[in-house]
């Protein structure tokens, strides 16, 4: 499976040897071959893309790209709203809903001369109720969830990006499963306007083709839409810069590690090995007692994770009941009933208790260069009723924090993803350590 | 002008000599008779409501009302959405416009049996774009803005409460304006979900016939949807409790005291001197030197507020203009230019300077029981074409504290504001302040 990274072939746009317009004609085509059985899309805006293209073609033959992503083809999460196609939210409630503008995201995307190609498929609600998007690799098993969509186009290698949600596991995990790299934000880095994902912790990120791509679609939207409204939005460059090596790695077993495919788990033990042989120091809950103290007091972060966005998601899913009572799943009723146990005092006792594992993790990450983990427990299931397990995703979820996937592992045929973690607001600092770890053992 | 509190005639449901339908009747009736002038609904859905009150009208006959509020009938301000309404945002880019679902405070306010009769009319996208609405004392006068229609079928005694939204002055100074109660929130308190309001210090509050309907209002929304997604929400009990005799007030110039009206700025000051007669002892930036310094702190916080709400509303302004490019008013093309100019090194400048003004506030505020100033510089302007000034508003909009604006003062025959405001979530205290305010100076 190849992916195909956007940002290494602008050298040929500039060069006239290739166009942006060829560029989203051979992704066209890859479409055509596995969107059939792939399934990632649920809308497409051919003709408009077609002529953002040539837009870009222009640009590109004149030397004034708007910005690095020029011309990039690009796919919505289709809980992230486009004035062009319908945000369906991966549910029956909202089949065919035109809100008739771009998220500020998108806006963003479009004025940096993005194509917007089409909508990708997602879970009910960015939920865990499955859609029908296969995985690249194994049509027979799940593409993962909730950004279902943008990792199967990405992992097919029809798209370099596509924007994801993640409030548990959402962008790491099926980045994982389907062989692309992934980025979770700081939380409130990227600007969520005119997306429907309104928990506390949820972010927009990016699957991509490359660690490169991933960075320039992020910046290209914070540059020009900022973060969340009241927050910094992403700090950093608009080039990456190069790669830099970590003096100290933390491996972090997160509450998933003991019931993780064992496989997985040597995989990583692998990965580490040859991090130690190059140099850098891996440390572990055993090193630390700070370390063992935080693993400990994550135990319950599934959760803790799952309390806040049921509260959290009561609104809207209550609303939605007066638009189709017959169109919501049996798992966002266990949501709502979950949500009515906690009440709103319950609810109060787990920011508080989110607050405080923030702090605990804040002062921890700061004294090396990233924790690391894996992605997932193991490669993705097999069927399409069950998108996997988030367990090694909740926690930088809730935790607020920076979380990129490396698809640098396997498990038999299937890619496994390496997840790196830093602190809030070192958004750059993490990417560039990712280039490095992907270089050392790739 | 009359105006017409609901708590106070529940006891009557109660004993089965009124009923809330009988209620809603009295509401429609006035609406009839103003209405045609005062322009203050831009939807309105009276079978509905006439169902929703018949339903109230059995719940309070046989004891099991669902909350204090049930049966009251409400306005929503044309910026929150509504699963049975339009959501026109005042503009005619969204006329028309159908979300269908209910905004999370809109969905409590059912759930808590409340009858929603309309929207009511706000400036274009809750900016200083005007619309129609005339104020009820004096057809000839704005209501304000940009909570216009609400605060007008309040002071008109059509309602006895509307939601409203402030993230300048827009419903401190139209309830001063049209002489009826204000309440804007500590930031996050009520949630906002399904409100058009984006902006971080933007806040969704109630403007209503007597203080204790505002906070049965706020209470019965908060109690079943939350704040904010990730704050901890509206902190009190169901009930507001005794008014409270506050021992020290601060008298609050704000930048917009050398202005105002003298005969506003006489009204205020008589005031204070009768709390004065009574034992409160009202001090003021004369006595205090870190006021002092406090004040002048503030004499750019308007320029600041208008710098982070014009960056935070590119978009969705931005997007608009995909829908209708002729859609947007003047003063949407100057908010897009000033965001242009400042962009996001000084968006995050404005950021910090707010963090630091609310670290100042909250170290003073806590050394007294509330400040108080006028709610405006004066009575409704006349005309249509300028809501007015919301320089006595900005620095609590901005400083996300807590405000409450009783109708205690007059200009000639024209109603003008007593202005509240205190910590951040001491919001029950206030109105426990202002409740003694109001009694001792009626």
């Amino acid at each position: 499976m190849m992916l195909t990274p956007y940002l290494a072939a602008t050298d040929k746009f500039r060069r006239g040897s290739d166009t942006p317009r060829d560029y989203l004609e051979r992704a066209l085509d890859k479409l055509d071959e596995v969107e059939p059985r792939l399934k990632a899309f649920t809308a497409l805006a051919i003709p408009r893309a077609r002529i953002a293209a040539d837009m870009s073609t222009r640009r590109w033959k004149s030397g004034t790209p708007l910005s690095p992503i020029d011309g990039m083809p690009i796919g919505i999460k289709d809980v992230i709203e486009t004035f062009d196609m319908p945000t369906s939210m991966g549910s029956p409630t909202y089949e065919g809903w035109c809100s008739g503008r771009d998220a500020a995201s998108v806006f963003a995307l479009r004025e940096a001369g993005a194509v917007i190609l089409g909508k990708t498929k997602t879970t009910e609600y960015a939920g865990t109720y499955p859609t029908d998007t296969r995985n690249p690799h194994d049509y027979n098993r799940t593409a993962g969830g909730s950004s279902a969509g943008s990792a199967a186009a990405v992992g097919a290698g029809i798209l370099p990006a596509a924007l994801g949600t993640q409030v548990m596991g959402s962008i790491i995990r099926p980045s994982s499963f389907c062989g692309a790299y992934g980025y979770k934000p700081t939380v409130g880095a990227i600007n969520r306007g005119g997306s429907h994902d309104y928990q506390s912790h949820s972010c927009i990120g990016v699957i991509g083709a490359s660690l490169e791509d991933i960075w320039a679609t992020a910046y290209a939207i914070v540059e020009r839409a900022g973060g969340d409204p009241g927050s910094v939005g992403l700090i950093g460059t608009q080039t990456l810069g190069a790669a830099v090596k970590p003096a100290r790695l933390m491996f972090f077993e997160t509450p998933g590690w003991a019931t993780a495919d064992p496989l997985a788990r040597e995989g990583l033990m692998r990965l580490l090995d040859r991090l130690r042989e190059v140099g850098v120091q891996v440390l572990s809950r055993h090193d630390e007692p700070r370390m063992e103290a935080f693993e400990t007091a994550l135990s319950d972060v599934r959760e803790l994770g799952s309390n806040i966005i049921s509260f959290e998601s009561r609104w809207p899913a209550n609303s939605a009941k007066y638009r189709d009572s017959l169109g919501l799943s049996p798992l966002m009723h266990d949501s709502a009933a979950r949500a009515a146990k906690l009440g709103l005092d319950g609810y109060r006792a787990c920011l508080e208790a989110r607050a405080q594992l923030r702090q605990q993790f804040e002062a921890l990450v700061r004294e090396v260069d990233a924790f690391i983990t894996l992605s997932a427990p193991g490669a993705a299931p097999h069927g399409i009723q069950w998108t996997g397990d988030p367990i090694f995703n909740v926690s930088a979820s809730v935790l607020g924090a920076p979380a990129i996937t490396l698809p640098l592992l396997k498990v038999g045929s299937m890619p496994l993803g390496v997840q790196l973690i830093g602190a809030q607001h070192t958004d750059q600092q993490l990417f560039r350590t990712a280039q490095w770890i992907r270089s050392a053992t790739h």
